[in-house]
């Protein structure tokens, strides 16, 4: 079977996550129903990042078989067409040779975490932005985020739930900007790793907020990280700011 | 009666516009409601702009009138609390002389229209911009707004229904920028005039994109405002894009 590899946007706002769940809408299920349309009895789709509920996504790639070549464009079309009015797009469309597997053959993974600080709660962007506010330091959560590069236990950073069959990850970047609004502050905390465990991002915006806030030291976070203890963590973060921009493979198969 | 000045955000979607209209959804009937928790019998409030259905603001101004004195921090956080979970957001408010109108002191109106060129459709911005599938050339588009500027009988560019006196308008600014997504590109133009006619702001940008996408030349741009005629004016685009971003006044009751 010809197999495809498929870039994919979506607002994780009504979808349980990208994971089938019998019973709740998720976006594999969704691209799974459109592709039904093209084609029946295909086999499943795997994904690069399995999302949690609400996390969304603008870079998730996945890759489906099919019974019969198709031309990529013609693919992504018409998965698009099948897809609305969901608020999912596939963005590019490749076809990959039969070993490439989009979880497996991965070799990083990147996330983006937007934070918004200010008094009001947002409009556009309810659901797509972690809402705090209260103002907060970017020097002190840059110092802290820099304590955590490189390879370390990441327990604290780590839900009790998670199947990784290591708690040891390499950070190998994350960097924290901020940008003016009109009134307040946005954050924007860009994170990179071959992989990640599960809520690892999240745990860890979660604790920069409160050095953020002035309520954790930057070395409150190196002896969280060293305690390797879940019950170190600061507050994990909530879903709504979180995206998977991209994933890099030895060979991008989009060609970028 | 103290009166207040409140900058406003909203995403024009759930909404018929900013005009009380009976049996639909507004974002003044909106903000009038949340008044009305706070103290009975509240005068109607005035904005600067009429925005109509489907058009957002991020930086809109209405003035209203409290019985009794409110400390403007307060007045804002127990609006914002009252209008939850609507998506209309009070940004600022400050205390005006009982002259100022947030309509007639107005000495200028900015909008913004955010167009999105791609084969995919928006995901997380749907509604909020203006989808097309071709691409735009910038140039073109910039040399035919050019040939706006300035003062002149906008009425090729005016909705049939526009109650203004004159169609005689000045045009301050038409900026065009375009900006690289992932995929496809972003354009958005950036407009600001002492007060507009109406749909003048979409009738422009939907005249421009035929120009970007080839069917018009500039030239063709000139001709249809001069032959002051509605029948001129190329499609008027979706409201879908448009944003009242911010509303000039003599002083700026919010100090900026």
């Amino acid at each position: 079977m010809p197999r495809y590899a498929l870039k994919i946007e979506y607002d994780g706002r009504p979808f349980c996550g990208w994971q089938t769940q019998v019973g709740h809408p998720s976006v594999q299920g969704a691209i799974e129903t459109a592709l039904a349309r093209l084609e029946p009895d295909l086999p499943r789709i795997a994904a690069a990042g399995r999302t949690d509920t609400g996390v969304h996504a603008t870079g998730q790639v996945a890759h489906c078989d099919m019974a019969r070549d198709w031309n990529p464009f013609r693919l992504m079309e018409a998965l698009n067409h099948h897809l609305r009015p969901l608020p999912v797009a596939i963005l590019a469309c490749a076809p990959v040779d039969p070993d490439f597997h989009a979880r497996f053959s991965a070799t990083e993974r990147r996330y983006l975490f937007r934070l918004i600080a200010r008094r009001a709660p947002p409009t556009f962007e309810a659901g797509q932005v972690w809402h705090i506010r209260h103002s907060l330091s970017l020097g002190p959560m840059q110092e802290a985020a820099r304590l955590l590069l490189g390879t370390h236990d990441f327990t604290t950073f780590r839900a009790s739930q998670c199947q990784a069959l290591s708690p040891v990850k390499t950070l190998d970047a994350l960097e924290i900007s901020a940008h003016d609004l009109l009134h307040g502050q946005e954050f924007r905390f860009a994170l990179r790793a071959r992989s990640f465990l599960h809520n690892q991002v999240r745990s860890i915006v979660g604790t920069l907020e409160r050095v953020g806030a002035g309520a954790w030291k930057p070395a409150d976070v190196a002896a969280a990280l060293a305690a390797q203890d879940r019950a170190a963590c600061g507050p994990v973060s909530p879903p709504d700011g979180l995206y998977l921009t991209g994933v890099g493979y030895p060979h991008d198969p989009f060609g970028g």
